[in-house]
């Protein structure tokens, strides 16, 4: 399989595939929160909502009704119904992903329900691509949500408490990010992707959630030079999920003692939503809705518009349950990569 | 997949894959609790662990040992070690997938985490399929798993509390079920997928999953045997997840509303793992794991020795957490159908 004319997928070195066809993102939408709206990519998310709630009783609900409509969005700016979606994949970061299930479920579409932590948007639009690619779909949709208010509640303390956070915890962005992805061209493509590894370096401080990540970053991230035969300089950004400033600072040091150096390139997306002065968001945004949301605002429209030529997104993952940390244990992390490129002509 | 000698997958109808060339499930194992190995299924998982904390402090940690030990031991049925899984498909029950995390993470793969509840086996076996039919993986693993204990602690109440269960409650299953999938050929394969759609008929009984689950069961069961335009009598067997005896009659009554009877061919792993008058299960097994070491100790066999020509694998899944189960939402389902055959010859 590692060599067929281009007919076949390519499976390339460790952890990566290259498609023989592309996927395409035929369309994107993004929905955010006030305070991500208040932002430095403010002006670039389809929708900012200044109601916390979605107009609903609960977070939880709060979540659904998000992420169900920056799926509807999507398939609308893709021109479709809901019913033209073949295969949905989708998952968040709640306990048996309920914002999903509740939300994403109303669609009424086969769906293949997903759980990597914050890289679900990397998770869903690889699988995604995959299932096009692979003509297990006419059309994919890739979707993800996080809310501030349902991922405080689940991992930390209820809003009410206000407890204090440390410099090293990040912000979890309440927003939405959806993909339609088939094979029809358009502007962006989807060439290849590198799975992730879950990886362990004993990590166990769940408020500082860039270090436990920037391991798994780093190895995806070499893997996929290695995988593709890359330098860093062919891609005009290496986009990570929601390391933020504490875990960027680790990733960019573990490969840089790896013969890589990606200083130029790299951003994060944590960094990058929310201004580190103004809005008092510690070491950055964070949760799946950091990356989905900044991808579909300004990652895609980047190359979409031709700034850039090839990227490399990377959202992050950190592993980790109530349980698992009040247990003791670390938190690992993994890191979903997708080769995103121009098409050109 | 009625006609060979096609060089693509098929998109079936509304929710099916016909695969072009199959995937073949070349190893398979189940490892059990004692409960599980005492009842009438006993003789045929691989492993009976009489500890039922598999010699670790906690049960979270006792799931994730389980489902390592079943993944390595598919593997090494396999003849292969875990370097030449290419890619891991993995979920289980417990929020955040702690399970899948940390114990399929230790064998340092490519892996996708997913999220189905009790539907993961049909998930993970359908995405391991549709990656080794694609093209983007020599060898897939599939893995799934549940605990009792760690099910009762994240839906229920603290095992110590000795709460009394209504008879329409199921027993959560703990086991492990693991496959690794490729395309050379062996007596089982897996010729195409019917992906669930969620499914939610306003039950709000986490007590009653069975009735919570058979819509769903009979949605993907109805749309499949459409799809494929087969008659129930095409299959040996159609084999539910973990429906138990109050979803199985709902399941009956649905289909046959809807012109299907598929009295003869049903079974239900959750019905098959329990001995009804001498285990006290109430309503049967449940759990990832049910039908997963229902399918690779009994269904997989089966079908390798000739006894059973072509069955539908149909895991079924509850989709609630504690919180939306509080919140007073319902629970919808979901069912996510995988057909098995015997490759002659």
């Amino acid at each position: 399989m590692e060599e067929q004319n281009k007919k076949e997928n390519q499976i390339l070195g460790k952890q990566s595939i290259a498609f023989a066809r592309p996927a395409y993102i035929r369309s994107y939408a993004s929905i955010v929160g006030k305070k991500e709206g208040d932002g430095p990519l403010g002006a670039h998310f389809d929708q900012i909502e200044e109601d916390d709630k979605f107009g609903q009783k609960s977070w939880e609900e709060a979540e659904s009704v998000l992420q169900k409509r920056t799926a509807e969005l999507a398939i609308q700016k893709a021109c479709m119904k809901a019913d033209d979606i073949r295969l949905i994949f989708a998952g968040d970061l709640l306990a048996q992903s309920i914002a999903s299930s509740f939300g994403i479920g109303g669609l009424h579409r086969p769906m293949y329900g997903l759980f990597g932590a914050c890289s679900t948007m990397g998770e869903s639009l690889a699988l995604a691509a995959m299932s096009v690619c692979g003509g297990f779909a006419s059309t994919a949709l890739a979707v993800t949500s996080s809310h501030f208010a349902t991922a405080e509640k689940e991992f930390r303390f209820p809003l009410g408490y206000g407890n204090q956070r440390p410099l090293s915890a990040s912000w979890t962005v309440t927003g939405s990010g959806a993909c339609v992805v088939d094979t029809q061209k358009s502007r962006v493509k989807i060439t290849g992707v590198t799975t992730g590894i879950v990886t362990d370096y004993g990590m166990k401080d769940s408020q500082n959630m860039g270090a436990c990540m920037a391991p798994a970053a780093s190895g995806t991230i070499r893997q996929n030079l290695e995988d593709f035969g890359r330098k860093p300089e062919d891609y005009d950004r290496i986009i990570t999920g929601d390391l933020g400033y504490v875990g960027q600072q680790i990733l960019l040091d573990l490969l840089e003692t790896e013969g890589y150096r990606i200083h130029k390139q790299h951003d994060d997306c944590g960094i990058m939503i929310f201004d580190r002065e103004m809005q008092d968001t510690h070491a950055g945004g964070s949760g799946c809705g950091c990356s989905a949301v900044v991808l579909t605002s300004y990652i895609i429209p980047k190359i979409a518009c031709g700034d850039w030529k090839r990227v490399l997104f990377v959202p992050t993952g950190a592993l980790m349950s109530k349980v698992s940390y009040y247990e003791g244990n670390s938190v690992p992390g993994i890191a979903q990569a997708v080769v995103l490129e121009r098409e050109e002509g």
